[in-house]
């Protein structure tokens, strides 16, 4: 279906699923495995003798050389693009005789959450792990619907050196993975996309627990001029439509030719496309950084022209670039903020786990800095701290 | 007093107040200003008439001109540590015939909390402010309890360009900020420290808003060997003993002499010390990293050698330099990662401020990457991915 204006809302909420959501984490926190065991039989509808996978080496070994071969491609795309982001250590900067900089430490304990639902998805395991080897995570736990693991997820276990993989799915794979049960290792920070009651459970185990974000239903805006071409607009907007009929999927284009191939051709697709005509491209980058959407292609014309005026957006691919390159081989990873989070943060990278420390050695400050810091100090009412900085460098 | 073992937890749990906060959370969502004026008389026992500071100017101009000139030092001493850290965009990467990179832009609306309680904080917004500018914020709004905004509060704000100073405190201030109301800007990210009202509030607004974390009482663990001076160390743990009964106090040390000299004059303060022994420095480096520790103070020759052992602390003051510079000066900030979140994330910086954007070029990738991405799509029954890649580079 085609439809010619932006809705108002990307509607997300999850606060009616709430109470339910909190029972189950409430559950697992008291219950442990015995909770998930039945959990698992009432939601996923199978009886597990083990929470843990136990033939990890024996599934690997099923995977095909080819998609062996696409597998162990892709994690050096994904590994090459989160290296050369990686931060370097910042040491040794200084300003009025004060020495400071920051380093940057990984986390340890990891878990990473790989969604089941229609498809499958080993690709978002290799989306969520490979920036953690990239940042020296030592200890990565995975946690995947028991009906939805497969050879290829065992596969890449190995590759990222797994510590374990449970066979859990849902908000009891949250609540296990945030508290820890007698099986599940309790980890620091929890990443990974998933339906609506694993969003609901990170929101609420994130008092306790990292998480890299809240991911709902996915997203593209294309924006395309005349140079585009419409067969392959059309392959990518289905392609995104491939996610489900809640994929938010928007073309802004100057181009009535292209509107009227694409309007013809997607209008009996059960998806919903936004369709809309724009007098600039400016005029779609200003309307793509309100929506801020999770994927924007940019198949115009001087393309790395117009990167420079996005403001909000997951993901981008320039030209011709397919979107669909992003979610497998480009580098840049397919866990991407929606919903317009991508105002506020960024896709998952080898950011989300490292953190920073920050230092500062003072042997000889300006007498200025001193003096200002025991000022304000003073003011604020706080003179043990005024008299602990002034002691040394009086 | 001094006690002689760490204690198993730092209990920082806000979950039996979360109703209560839910309630004025949604109170001020359906009824905005309205209920904020009722919020504010019933717990700040304030009747306020705007709930705006419209005299900002009026009120800076008090502020004297050695305040002033301290709070410029501080203000430039912060902006440098952050400029130095700051990410420059990362473009013109490839691999495997990919081009790739990330750009680094601003949030765009910002609302920074000052906490109440008995002192005033307004060195905290210089902490949450100067990094914000930095970053490029282009719309900072501030909010403190009425009866806490004072001159100096009024002072940073015009320096920081601050939009809008609001005087309403707690967790209404921050559901305000959250959701907007008549007089109060819907922002993007909330920054900033606050009693445990205020983090449960945080918390159950992060589900639509960006948060910095969430923040518990403060923290101090001194590493200190014999060449440390037992003087500075009493004032400096009386320094962070300033910011209440709740703060978390340790001293880890080599010198029995130190621990007789410190216990003797701290015993009979009201605050509580955890005084222990270690034999070695690396042994108090390992004790440090499982505490992950919001301040940490290495009072050891060789320092700088050590520092790199640390893998989990907010900030770190090297040798004599008195943690409390962190507090005010010496460009690192103080609103810190506590409860052992350190092991999760670092304090607010320029990095608060920013988010990464992705972007991928491919016009001539090597043909492996795109077999790669075909091969892993189609195994995931992802048809229209795999032929949108497909068709570009035939």
């Amino acid at each position: 279906m085609i439809k010619r204006e932006l809705p108002k809302d990307r509607p997300n909420d999850f606060s009616k699923i709430i109470p339910d959501v909190e029972k189950i984490i409430n559950y697992v926190k008291t219950k442990g495995d015995e909770a998930i065991f039945e959990l698992e039989e009432k939601f996923d509808k199978v009886k597990l003798t083990s929470l843990k996978l136990n033939n990890i080496e024996e599934l690997a070994s099923q995977v095909s050389e080819d998609l062996k071969k696409s597998i162990d491609i892709i994690y050096s795309q994904i590994y090459e693009f989160n290296n050369t982001i990686k931060p370097p250590n910042m040491i040794g900067g200084s300003f009025n005789g004060v020495e400071y900089g920051v380093l940057w430490r990984s986390i340890e304990k990891v878990g990473i959450y790989v969604p089941g639902g229609d498809k499958a998805y080993p690709s978002t395991l290799l989306m969520a792990g490979v920036p953690a080897i990239v940042a020296g995570v030592k200890e990565i736990y995975v946690s995947s619907p028991p009906n939805k693991i497969n050879p290829v997820i065992a596969y890449i276990s190995l590759k990222l050196n797994v510590k374990e993989v449970y066979t859990i799915g849902g908000a009891q794979a949250i609540a296990a993975m945030a508290y820890g049960t007698q099986t599940v290792k309790k980890v620091d920070k929890i990443v990974g996309p998933g339906n609506i009651y694993v969003q609901a459970a990170k929101y609420l185990v994130s008092s306790d627990v990292g998480i890299d974000g809240i991911e709902g239903p996915t997203e593209l805006v294309i924006i395309a001029d005349e140079s585009a071409n419409p067969n392959n607009i059309i392959l990518d907007l289905r392609a995104q439509a491939e996610h489900g009929r809640l994929t938010f999927l928007v073309l802004l284009t100057t181009s009535d030719k292209l509107i009227e191939i694409v309007t013809r051709e997607l209008d009996k697709d059960e998806n919903t496309y936004f369709v809309l005509k724009v007098n600039s491209i400016d005029e779609a980058i200003d309307i793509a950084n309100e929506v801020a959407p999770e994927h924007l292609s940019l198949q115009v014309e001087n393309a790395n022209e117009y990167l420079m005026k996005v403001k909000n957006a997951g993901a981008i691919t320039l030209g011709s670039t397919p979107p669909a390159l992003i979610d497998y081989s480009a580098g840049p990873n397919h866990i991407l903020p929606t919903n317009s989070w991508a105002k506020i943060r960024g896709g998952v990278s080898v950011y989300d786990y490292l953190k920073m420390i920050m230092y500062a050695s003072a042997k000889t400050p300006d007498k200025k800095v001193i003096e200002a810091s025991k000022i304000l100090a003073k003011y604020e009412g706080f003179n043990y701290h005024a008299d602990s900085i002034g002691v040394r460098y009086e």
